[in-house]
């Protein structure tokens, strides 16, 4: 990859898929959507691990601190089912929650279902990497990065990142000032 | 009962109301309610209990692990007012908080009443029991129900809990696929 | 001031406006706006600090606790940026979080800037006094108070502080009942 290529790391938890008893669609849905809406240099990993809190947190703290991604998109274990654990496993590990994503991301998902305020996806940072949680179904997902993905570019600025540029449907990169 | 019905309690949190200063019409409005939007069996019952964190996370826990109860309503205790302590009581015992009920019940409050905002009421998982807390207005009480109940049902499917149906203004239970 | 002025400070909250290397334009704006809808008697003073959560957090809660401040507006230090800690500060001393405030701010922020769901502004109470995380910018500002004012006097009335009269554009003070 080109020496500046943002690293992102789509992240999928899952049980089932991690076994090998079910194709996951969450990691190829969110490649299709950054392919569409990405104009500038990345790297793009899927990995896939089983649920469980300290399992998932072991993982998010070394994508983070060891592996250096600018972003990381979970998907799946955001419900209220008792294997749900992703955003308990992401507040053991960031530093600063973002309230504003999970909040957006239900609203659009109401739009669509009325079940989307079972989901308690968030967002957060750690260090330079911001790690945002996404449902697991692939029109979920959709749904979700056009709701909040405007808004990630600057915070990677924020946080001191690797810079992102957007095109596609979602348009250009919105920076303010 | 029928041997299947949803065990459903109304927790009615008032210093007034608990030593009889003051009729409560909180519990009568969620047994209204469900009355009328609920299809399927269930056993519905009123406590009236008297403010204060640890008497009310224990009861709520009591409710949880030793009741069985599918669904705990509560209602009152939400402001900010010093005795308003259901939101902290709720976070001593509840395992996962939805924050998607209560960012939505203020939402459409807010299109009735813009002290809406001052409502800090949640909802969250315990083993198989959700618990949801209203705000003690008969008025709020029914925006809120209305706002959120479609989501309840496959809740509780999804922490395996009683299955309710409904009806009535509410419309058919949804569930996803 | 009247005896019963309200005490009111606007904490601005900024490294370089408190090293005087950036002229501070929130508390200002602040300011402004109070004078432009505020009907009572009020006392504002306009305090400058830099960031940095513990310095925070015990300013706030001198304020709180030995000047008898009836509302603090903070301004600055709620995006995701390292030195970004006021809403953590805020946390570390309110006794109860009030999430509304926050959902409101940033919705209608969402609807003038896509960045806005980056701040993670909140608001909360200890003891007689009302804390709320306004953003730095003057345009922003002014959006969030013409969005939650509406609901301040009366939550100073629940937790026994100063009594606001409200007019200008934002209309006569609501109190329910």
């Amino acid at each position: 990859m080109p020496p500046d290529a943002a690293r992102i790391v789509a992240l999928v938890i899952s049980d089932r898929a991690s076994r090998g008893e079910y194709q996951d669609l969450g990691g190829p849905a969110i490649a299709q959507w950054l392919a569409q809406n990405l104009t500038s240099a990345y790297e793009l990993e899927i990995r896939i691990i089983a649920d469980g809190r300290d399992h998932v947190a072991a993982e998010l703290q070394r994508l983070c601190d060891e592996d250096n991604a600018a972003l990381v998109l979970t998907t799946g274990g955001t419900g209220p089912a008792p294997r749900d654990e992703t955003p308990e496993a992401m507040r053991d590990i960031v530093e600063k929650e973002l309230p504003g994503f999970g909040e957006l991301m239900r609203r659009r998902s109401l739009e669509e279902v009325p079940t989307a305020i079972l989901s308690r996806q968030t967002a957060g940072t750690r260090g330079k990497t911001l790690i945002v949680n996404l449902p697991g179904k692939p029109a979920a997902i959709r749904t979700c990065l056009d709701a909040v993905f405007t808004a990630i570019p600057y915070c990677l600025d924020l946080i001191g990142a690797a810079r992102l540029e957007t095109g596609g449907n979602l348009g250009e990169t919105f920076r303010p000032r």
